[in-house]
């Protein structure tokens, strides 16, 4: 088995700990990751036709994913603390799931990848999802959270198949 | 429409705020949710084969669920801060997934429900085994976050429909 | 000097230290705040004019205000933690000014006073508002920071002269 | 107008966002802010003459500017997580205010400003000193937080016209 | 093994779990701890001789330790959320250490002890002194962190042997 | 007394503020820290014998202290931010005391020094076996935390007299 394909985040020993990145180099990277959260279609109903309200529902969640994205570090044991230089959170309607898409992006010139920060974009913006309409509909399900593609660093690009879907 | 059924955490005017909870009994409230993490055969290989490294896979993503339960309205913009008294995280191998499937729980005895706690406690610890096996397997999916089971509280106790799986 | 005259965080040797609370009576407590931002006619065109923009500019300093008042016992050293049963922030036009205004609401069962946290939302929110328009406008200027009114607690309710206007 | 003057936090389709502020310049960075807090002349002869209690209060406002200034990407949705090398507040007694009158100062070697990190030390060690006093003065006001000058980065260097006072 | 003598944040199947406290009784609790850090003389001397120096020194550990029993359930996994009515932190001298001697105190109404409170306000104070007196001294090292007593709750009331000393 | 000797945390003044670091040049700089959990023999069979019991115990302690050294800035006042490229923390049975060794390492690229972020990850480690065991034995004492080495920075290396043991 060849070192990019073990656990790397455990030690000889067995013992989870975080990764050495001292030695990379410092190069722009980049992720994007989606995630979706289905619902019954009264309750996309609801949020889309409610002009005002559909509008802070969706801007709170985003909020909250982009500020989760800077906290990524602090939730995932053995992320590494990054100087961030762009997190985006974008979420659109999909009347055929019926639900909500979830798209997020993070970029940094730095040391290690980004994918666990736009993971954690979209996973927060979707629990906040959950939270402002789960009155309406406690049966919505969060699913289909997954990396799309990354770039930069040494392991070099990567993007999902795009014949395959997540949903 | 009954407020019931509203999006609660929407003001008359439409803007996002927390709901008013201070008339509301203090109740045992719990709340069950699941989550699964799809991944290569080869991957899971890799977490069950190696005894004390599927331990401290295992025991990170447990404790960082179980650590995330706590910080749920640091996160979640309309969290109320709860005085949790339990949370658990428990994760089991699932072969025909294949995968990581994880189980959480948590407890009050307060004003509101845990069901935010138990799906964040759920999402990170997935989002943690991702993070310790991403570099064996990019395309690992996070998938059926949702609510098994809640009770307490004046809506009352609610579970999912045996006959639905989210996986 | 009375007891309810002093600098009740200072113990008898003039150290910093939390006041013990544990004496205190639930009861329900609530406060009102309010802030300021002055800024150039044309600062405030720009946020009134543009439909969606403005919203989203009201709507993320609505949230970071309202996130903000539950972890003003982190930020202020010798405030208690609180569990809030509810936060409310309002951000209106105020063509006078000219500028924005912020009032902020924070509501509790427990034992102590919520000023504090009604005066953290009021000013993170303002803070937030000058992070979104400073590009356009450097010279903006947060003021007015008061508490407006508070009930609740042995000290009783209390209110600003209403002939009193911080701007 | 001009992109220099833009709401630079939304972006095309009126979303709040982050700058992305990957291809700025690593330049040192400064910024100086100040706050006030008008209070009783009989509250501020309490501070003034308790000669520990007097270090202690300031002291206790001090170290929470500082801290908060650390912390001011987890508070404000938008701004950029930083590596600052220096934060510091001043507090000093302003006998015409009557009240105390705060100044902070925040310092990096990177690609964003430093404004907000001085800011929220300022608007932080004001909410302490309210928190400190407000037994013997609930009237007190927190006024005047701008801006005083900023220095690096492309935009250049900027200071408020010394004939303007915000007090 | 008696249940009062095992690890009971292990449970049957020995993975790490918060104990659940639900159903034990609202009383107030309380703890306290001490710590020393021992230092060369000249370093003392330093700290004890500069009258402004020394009083700032242990204003700003005090109220890091103050403010970091608030945080103790973010650090500690399996310490459950509290809501303390109480937390104090006082340093002094000891010349024959020599050194200085850290005394914390916390108080709860509520079901679960507060020894790790007490504790981690205990360590971080010690950790500031030593952050703070670094650079005149490497060698200074932390010891002698115990509870010394604590009361409330099933367990009851327990307190160090006065004959043992941890330094 | 030189510089290098002084309390670098206290300006002119005799105020605590942070040192400016912008001046310091990016090196590898290394820390590595101690600390012990002296407890009773019986407590320490416990954890030793009790397999699953023992991997979690010590797994759980573990990815505490890690993560406490990502938040060291939070909680030491003065420390700056700092993007760590690594942490790790080990913890052995040491039968002799009898207790637990806990030993951590944390390295960075960047203008500041890491003994605080080693000494942090040390203590956390320490108060989580602490709180493990607490309902076994309450009187286990955390002593002998200190610097065992550091590198890189202009002070140059320094480490601790290989004959002088803290327990």
């Amino acid at each position: 088995m060849t070192s990019s394909k073990s656990l790397t985040h455990l030690d000889a020993s067995g013992s989870a700990n975080m990764v050495d990145v001292s030695a990379k180099d410092d190069t722009t990277r980049e992720a994007r990751a989606e995630g979706f959260v289905r619902m019954k279609p009264e309750t996309l109903a609801m949020i889309r036709d409610g002009n005002a309200k559909k509008g802070d529902v969706l801007a709170t969640a985003r909020i909250a994913g982009i500020m989760a994205a800077k906290r990524t570090h602090e939730l995932i044991p053995l992320c590494h603390p990054l100087v961030l230089s762009k997190v985006a959170v974008d979420i659109e309607i999909d009347e055929t799931l019926p639900g909500l898409r979830v798209e997020s992006y993070a970029k940094l010139s730095g040391k290690t990848g980004v994918e666990m920060e736009a993971l954690t974009a979209c996973s927060v913006a979707c629990l906040t999802i959950y939270d402002m309409a789960k009155a309406a509909d406690r049966g919505m399900t969060i699913s289909g959270i997954r990396v799309l593609a990354k770039s930069g660093g040494k392991s070099g690009d990567w993007s999902v198949d795009p014949r395959e879907t997540a949903e």
